[in-house]
């Protein structure tokens, strides 16, 4: 019998549930149990997924937790918004870890969720107990967490980028704007005009322009860093690509600060945290360079003729945006080194 | 013996120069008689662009002001940095028309075109000469103009969507951020790795940030139309697709103004200009959506919560970006209506 | 009043009918009286298709036969397989000219349409009236036609691709194999996971490998033209890209013919047919070539070690495979020279 | 002191080289002592491969046999044709053993390899001395193996599909027709308009028809299977992606086999090898479902009107036409278990 921790996957057959498969396919000290699915329950798991052909075989599983509770140490949650809010909390009561990849537990404020969400929010008793998984800010809450409600892809990149600056007090907070751009998986396995290849391919758009749900998850996290709250401008586009998040930023800067003191200040910010590589002078990255991959790579330039400086940050939204930082927490969670199964070098080209 | 006007096109071996040739052939009042290139002079035309093959027969010519004289009554040059900074006054003296693509003769300080370019600036009599052809915006100079200075593909949807906006006072000038992108044929048909397809596809990034030559082209522009000096930040970012720029611009409002009244404004401001068309309330434009035509589509955000404006414009960079755009010019020039042999429709999906 | 001919098009919400759109909007002796579509009447046609703003104006109109016979002369079917086979007939007694860009009306046997269609055939009366719009084969009948059932889109890169070969006699007819590839746009704007952008970007597949409908298409053309029955291998793949259908065939020949000799042949057939361009020995056309326009461009390859001769063909599958084929036909038919509102160049790049 | 096995890499700017190491960062059983490139060496190997920034430290080496020597237990070479003929001998004279990933020792013949090749083919013994390194099916030479060949991208595609009807005696010899397709990668990441961005975006294509140089290692390794000379028809398209490679393969069969009996043939000829995926019936692969990963996916269509059984095989062309199979080639070298350090789950989507 193997002492590996038991995992199981709902929502196995979006995007982000069939990522956390791979994942913790290679990882070392997981073995994954039971992957779920309510609408394909009773079917193989690669039936909908042939790139699983002879790697995953057995059958989905229906949504239950008495099942879970016998099958599974920790539950990996990668459902549409509204689905976590009801069964979270019962699978949090029947003592599993639980790691919530939607946004349903994000947002301390159930009035904010509504508005922006248009959905009700959870019970806010087990939003309160949800912590935040943005490992490298809230590293000591996440690793006493057994409950995680994971970050957003777009906030992920564009915290990552923000949050040093703004800790230490180097940003003109009634300056922030954040422009920024997304591969097409970030809308998920789910049909619509808005992903169709002839839409999409060649093409190059803005949407939800000042109305994107994550908007309020990075106010919450930066007006909780900084200690007063901030407001800032957010409009997200449409990149023709399957994967990648490119966030640009623009920050007036408070005092007078060199990019060489700006990066040193990151580099410092984050020492020890393999999964941000911040950039030399002059050098942004692009999204390729960390495809498949969980690193998240931030570069800098400094306009003295604005006084402004643009902050590039890029990520996998799959994995550092969803599944890989999911595993990562739970890494920290376990007391696990926290690249433990996800040291892999990016996919090049 | 036809009366149609003559054209003769320079640098018809990149892609600037390609798409005039493929708008002329069409244009009922103009017969191109000369395709020139330095480097390929005395080969087919159709052997560097096979989709040419039995449109346009003949061999490319060498540069050569007698011959240009003798066959041509207007001249398009789409030729890199510096060519026509030497070029462009022969053929002006020749009493030739030029419509000039490359940004030689677009910034009136020679020390500013220095600073951008690296390059030495034309001669300042014949910038001073030289007419930016942002007809929507300065059409009168353009109807008297016989050399015109084709704008940049940047600064055409850039301007488009902020010259309104700054000419009414609405625009807090200190404000101004513009997020670009666009896609790959904007870098030429040049070899280098930032076009090679294994390295772009599937990847977005950032470059020339605060640093593009564009920046200055901008701000000439948009100071001359303020009456006062106007700084921007503007960063550019590559899009693996072939055609489009989608430029995304921020500005903090001067007073208040719905949206609906913001919107009423452009229209005004563009009324009677066919290839400038303004979307409805809470509709943005997508690059494919003027895919291989001259227009440019703006929409508009006005966030309450900050009090910016989020203004979305797109242009196919080579057409309303480059060759569509001279073609228009020259209507002007020749008082034919501006959409004379540009009429057409994108090409959707 | 204008004198130009009225067309109502059917099924104007998909790709095909879009682009009948398009085609029409440039062609001189016709005007658009009716946009029709049975699910979206009485909205803006621009709503769907926001590409069209400010070209076309007013609402869609619903199927309705008598209005069609007041406001139209010609109608435009571009309509899923099986409405045509119940309308058409109707606007063909109506005194209409129709012509039918869906399948129903090409195999003259129901049976073999019902087996590969998995539909109920047409009436065998119309479908003898139908005739199958290849011009550059069938030039006389569609002349004299006043019911076109439009080529499939690999039928029409194919077909050019063999017919001469066949006719003069210099294929072995059992040798023929077809290995074809087309854009995404093929499948037309209706949602499945087998155009999901996430899907099909960065892969390529095969499908309906041996069972695509247009193998008897196919096989119906090849047969009239040898005069004997003949079977082809037919396989269809999706290329990650929006337009453009290339054509690989491989034929045994009868006898010796060189390169030479078979360039020559083909340029006799086609001689006088602006649309096919038959290219020279040891160049093979790409999609991108024909890519927005109404060409068919073909090259060969023979092999002297195996004695098989390679044919590929090229065309952009929503023009020359629908549309641009549409309206070709409609020129012929009304006596007009064939590329009148055609003869536009292929946007490159 | 590791006691790990000592690898090199040479040609570690390419896509080949910077994939082996990939692929060796993640094995458990091998380091990297040595990044060899002759172009740059003494350069930081993150400077043209970002993506390995804080991954792989350390400056590029130059081409030195004694250096490789001290260094090194084995060396792969992923260098440009010609390069391998000259430097591969030298390295196995010095007792390393060598993976060589180029053509340079592929064909037995060095008449043979200098017609495809247009190069001065390797030194005979040398080329007798290498063993074809497609471990699937020449199994006990590989594991006995010091100096391995590898092979080529189509090759490995092409052949796992055909070798077991072949070496059943099912497949008529002489009417074997190969039509594969690969991403752009697959030319590497030498400039040239072929694979410049713009040109090949949105576009497809065929090269290189009857006489792509991989054409006889195809040949040869059949012949060798069939015990008799084989002659194939082999074209190669360039699809608009980056990884994969696509093979339709068409052959006459000789007898009656249903679906059925063939895949049951071509699962026990693959019995164990953990590579080789063989579909169900009615299923065909598609180069996704193999992206970023070693393994290989075969399908199958029967057509029982032509007697033709279609054969569909995807590879990801940088892993198992590259990359992958030389470390799956030097895991049976080393008498380690195939999928050491190569047991990942291809990327999707």
């Amino acid at each position: 019998m193997s002492n590996k921790l038991r995992a199981a996957i709902i929502g196995a057959t979006g995007y982000g549930g069939v990522e956390v498969i791979r994942l913790l396919l290679a990882h070392p000290n997981v073995e994954i149990t039971s992957v779920i699915s309510s609408s394909s329950a009773g079917t193989p798991i690669a039936d909908g997924y042939p790139h699983l052909n002879e790697i995953m075989v057995g059958n989905l599983d229906g949504i239950d937790v008495e099942l879970m509770k016998q099958k599974a140490d920790v539950v990996f949650m990668a459902t549409p918004h509204g689905v976590a809010a009801e069964l979270a909390p019962k699978l949090v009561d029947a003592g599993l870890k639980v790691i919530d990849i939607s946004g349903d537990f994000r947002l301390k404020s159930g009035e904010v969720y509504e508005k922006w969400y248009k959905h009700k929010p959870a019970d806010p008793a087990y939003v309160e107990k949800a912590v935040y998984g943005l490992s490298e800010v809230f590293d000591d809450e996440v690793r006493d967490a057994t409950f995680i409600s994971n970050p957003g892809c777009f906030p992920t990149a564009t915290l990552l980028g923000l949050v040093p600056l703004v800790d230490k007090g180097w940003a003109d907070l009634s300056s922030i704007i954040i422009d920024a751009k997304s591969g097409v998986s970030g809308a998920g396995r789910g049909l619509s005009l808005a992903s169709h290849y002839s839409e999409i391919n060649e093409n190059f758009l803005a949407y939800k322009v000042n109305k994107h749900q994550h908007t309020p998850e990075i106010e919450q996290v930066l007006s909780r860093v900084a200690g007063e709250e901030v407001v800032v401008s957010f409009t997200t586009h449409l990149v023709p690509m399957t994967r990648g998040i490119l966030s640009t930023m623009y920050v007036k800067l408070n005092g007078t600060h060199s990019e060489d003191e700006i990066i040193e200040m990151y580099r410092q910010y984050y020492e020890g945290r393999r999964f941000v590589r911040i950039r030399q002078k002059g050098q942004w990255p692009a999204t390729k360079q960390v495809w498949g991959s969980n690193y998240c790579d931030i570069g800098f330039s400094l306009d003295e003729r604005t006084g402004r400086l643009t902050i590039i940050s890029v990520i996998d939204n799959v994995v550092k945006g969803a599944a890989g930082q999911a595993v990562q927490n739970l890494n920290l969670m376990m007391g696990w080194e926290e690249s433990t199964g996800l040291a892999f070098t990016p996919v090049y080209p």
